[in-house]
């Protein structure tokens, strides 16, 4: 392959087949990775990062379809990531969900990616952030991240983004669901899509109570003593099929992007993202030198020991690093 | 408190509190619990571990409790754990859900217990594979393992199970969604609860034609060759409101069960919980010692220089450890 600076140099270009390329090697965990991630060092902090979780059925791609087009109109050049956790068999289903970006598929303007975890190192913690900084390099103005699933891990990574979007739908299970998995205290912006279904308008009052509930018991809550410091969370209704609240959903972001500047918000987030970026590289690392080849053998033997009730997993886990 | 060995003791004596306790100690990573894990390693081994995931929704905790019933009636002591993702939030929610347990909340043959993990250390992967070895130790004879939300480490946390049930049900966005987030490789048994709603044939067709596509490319491929060691994932509608349906999910059960035993699949089984179990205790380990207080203040000083783009992340993680 063309060294790192070389590919990234194409990918800042316009070229997406090398974006592409440096985003498998993300998904690969490559050698080269640490040669591009030097390489990108020097550009990054320009791409407003943009968060989308929710569960499945609720409309996440077709919301992002819209605010692709959207920020499309304004000129902007935008990147989309949908994170997929491990799954040979779901990537039929990805692409079937990815019909909707079709539109935009012939964009030059437009990358869209599909990137798949593949179990390997600290999961989507590891890989999400490091390709979201490669997407800031290429040049994107906005990067739309999608998580596909609920689940710790999807909101941690959502909870990653400079804006956290949390898509619920009414139908699917009570809107109280939305607050499980940890989405109440990461959301910036509430999506309430398919709005013109039956049972929005429960959805929202149901947000509403929940988010006074919580109050400033929220991640801004050490700022909340200084309300320039604090951010409500917005709750929008959308429809994304028919291009409902799309602008106002486009507002909610540019209002959040606003609070970000205004307050130094977006450094206190992006400093997060690198701390967790760094430490997941970190973990990696170690465990790379925890389960390299001889301690994968060793492993199993723990394994088989602890099994059998000769050893407890906390002396095999000394005996396996060695403490 | 008292001594690891007589809190064990008392457990399996029956009483609730004290099993209560030792849970405790898993969500708050008390020193205690290394004691505790020392003195479980004579005990485990004989409960049989069903784990049930599945989209909000479904209704996990309706035919969670619905097993409990058909346990109980066999005379055997179940053990029910729900692992909810960080949420000071849903307490209230996971509660709500809880309420159909009531059945069961003064049955002294039965401990029910809704586990945060409180996004420390390994999550899920650390804290659950510890609960189920306590619950084993105390000498339940089932631990039903309910995971809150669907997503990678929801998915994960059921593979650890000796038979992982995945739950689904018509009108919550397509079937086909279940075969995201890896869930079609770990189910062993797919439970299409709510079966007599609109939809539950095509859910159970595209149910079929998905085990099909699979085919023997699943956990289990390695031993297809002999079919002895290949299960084929069963699919079984139920009702868990009227409870049509669950003594073919109970049969199923069983069913697996002695296929386990039969093929030796239950020791592989063990032996890989085992080696998760010991690996995440290793990593929180390791973790620990990168992330001691000095350590947080040189990883947040790492990322500020990694946000200013004078670093990159791999250097900052080599300057971390020490690489």
């Amino acid at each position: 392959m063309p060294d790192a600076t070389a590919l990234l140099a194409r990918a800042r270009a316009g070229d997406s087949r090398a974006t592409a390329r440096l985003v498998s090697l993300v998904e690969d965990a490559a050698p080269e990775l640490r040669q591009v991630m030097h390489a990108t060092a020097a550009y990054g902090g320009h791409a407003h990062v943009v968060g989308l979780t929710g569960a499945p059925g609720v409309g996440k791609s077709t919301l992002t379809a819209a605010l692709v087009g959207r920020y499309r109109d304004k000129g902007l050049r935008v990147g989309v990531l949908a994170v997929d956790p491990t799954s040979p068999f779901s990537g039929g289903a990805l692409l079937g969900d990815r019909v909707r970006m079709q539109a935009h598929a012939t964009d030059d303007q437009v990358f869209i990616r599909s990137m798949a975890t593949r179990g390997h190192l600290g999961g989507l913690a590891w890989s999400t952030p490091q390709a979201l900084r490669i997407l800031d390099a290429v040049g994107f103005d906005v990067v739309l991240v999608e998580t596909v699933g609920v689940g710790q891990a999807e909101v941690e990574v959502a909870g990653l983004a400079d804006c956290a979007i949390v898509v619920v739908a009414p139908g699917l299970g009570d809107s109280i669901q939305a607050a499980k998995a940890g989405i109440l205290e990461i959301a910036d912006i509430f999506a309430v899509n398919k709005s013109d279904r039956p049972g929005a308008q429960e959805v929202v009052r149901d947000l509403r109570t929940m988010l006074a509930m919580a109050g400033d018991d929220r991640r801004n809550a050490a700022a909340a003593e200084d309300r320039s410091q604090h951010w409500k969370p917005r709750i929008v209704s959308t429809v994304a099929s028919t291009g409902d609240g799309i602008a106002d959903l486009a507002a909610a972001i540019d209002s959040h992007a606003t609070f970000l500047d205004s307050s130094g918000q977006r450094d206190v987030r992006r400093r997060a993202r690198a701390r967790e970026e760094i430490s997941a590289i970190a973990v990696a690392e170690l465990r790379r030198r925890v389960g390299g080849l001889p301690g994968e053998s060793r492993l199993e033997e723990l394994a088989a020991r602890v099994t059998a009730g000769e050893l407890d997993p906390y002396a095999a886990a000394d005996e396996l690093i060695g403490g």
